[in-house]
């Protein structure tokens, strides 16, 4: 499906050699790990307004900007996506996600 | 690098046929939007309550959780998650996503 | 032990005749509910991360950010913060409180 | 205008000594600041769903909910919500609130 998120990665991983000034991810990295989850919860939150607008196009763009801050979060703690979808596939064939997921709820 | 979202997209499809008392997803879809919004708060929070605390693989595992949540979202908003890698896709180079963060900071 | 909350509420209601270039709070008003609530989530946010660094002061402030932003949002929505106090007093003797959280758990 | 956060904080103090059994504020005490956090992050998003819905009653309860939770986390570090309305008042005249929130912007 997408080496999207690899590519991004390695992006993001270059980026952490960028100057602050030329770069809004250096700069993020700059700024430190508040305020790249200051980001992710902002855009989670536009992520919701957008969703109850049911707008499907601002849903798509607000849905990159959480996925994409997720991503500068995981760089800068030193991790890669393909950690997170290796979670999601241990979990896969759903009846392990439901299972973790019930397991939750409590 | 992966299609484990594609995979989990199209498991999130067959759910939408399930019996809701036999699902954790089909019950989700049942409730409707808000409560898929909720968990996709929820799991916000919970994302970055697991940054702050440093433990990689509670941020690995809570960053799943969150992905999770929004694939539900657009499976129940009728999107697929390649919509959303390609607007990623279509930023990427990173300058193109840096213009537009740099433009949505006003 | 205050009456802040309706001062403010006062102040709030005046902004809504201000010019939107001269006031902060005329210009959330100007751009609408989204943009009030996209700052409950941020203030959100942040009071969270400072509570999770344990600095008091911080937190106060974060805290008083917060709540804040949501009399802008009561006051946008033509409600009074006394509406909230007397559902909070309703509640009271925190049996009622705990009750309606209890319920609210499942 | 109110002396219900004052009675709220003096109640809250007061379950500190409470069995975690048989009150939902001890419980969340004894499970500690970040169960408490997932709640105001909760509450913050069900707060920004009633707001988009337009439904008063539903907005005036979650708010109600929202700053409850944020009384217990204040109650939790040890702080009481006397010293945000202070900070509030401090603000006041919201000249000295707007030029905050201006600084803040950046």
């Amino acid at each position: 499906m997408n080496d999207v998120l690899q590519r991004l990665a390695e992006l993001l991983e270059q980026r952490k050699q960028a100057d602050p000034q030329s770069s809004y991810v250096a700069k993020l990295y700059a700024k430190g790990m508040d305020s790249i989850l200051k980001k992710v919860g902002e855009e989670a939150t536009e992520t919701i307004l957008a969703a109850k607008d049911g707008d499907a196009q601002h849903l798509i763009y607000e849905t990159a900007d959480l996925w994409f801050h997720t991503l500068v979060m995981l760089a800068h703690a030193g991790l890669n996506p393909q950690q997170v979808l290796d979670e999601l596939a241990r979990r896969e064939g759903l009846s392990g996600l439901e299972e973790k997921a019930a397991r939750s709820k409590e």
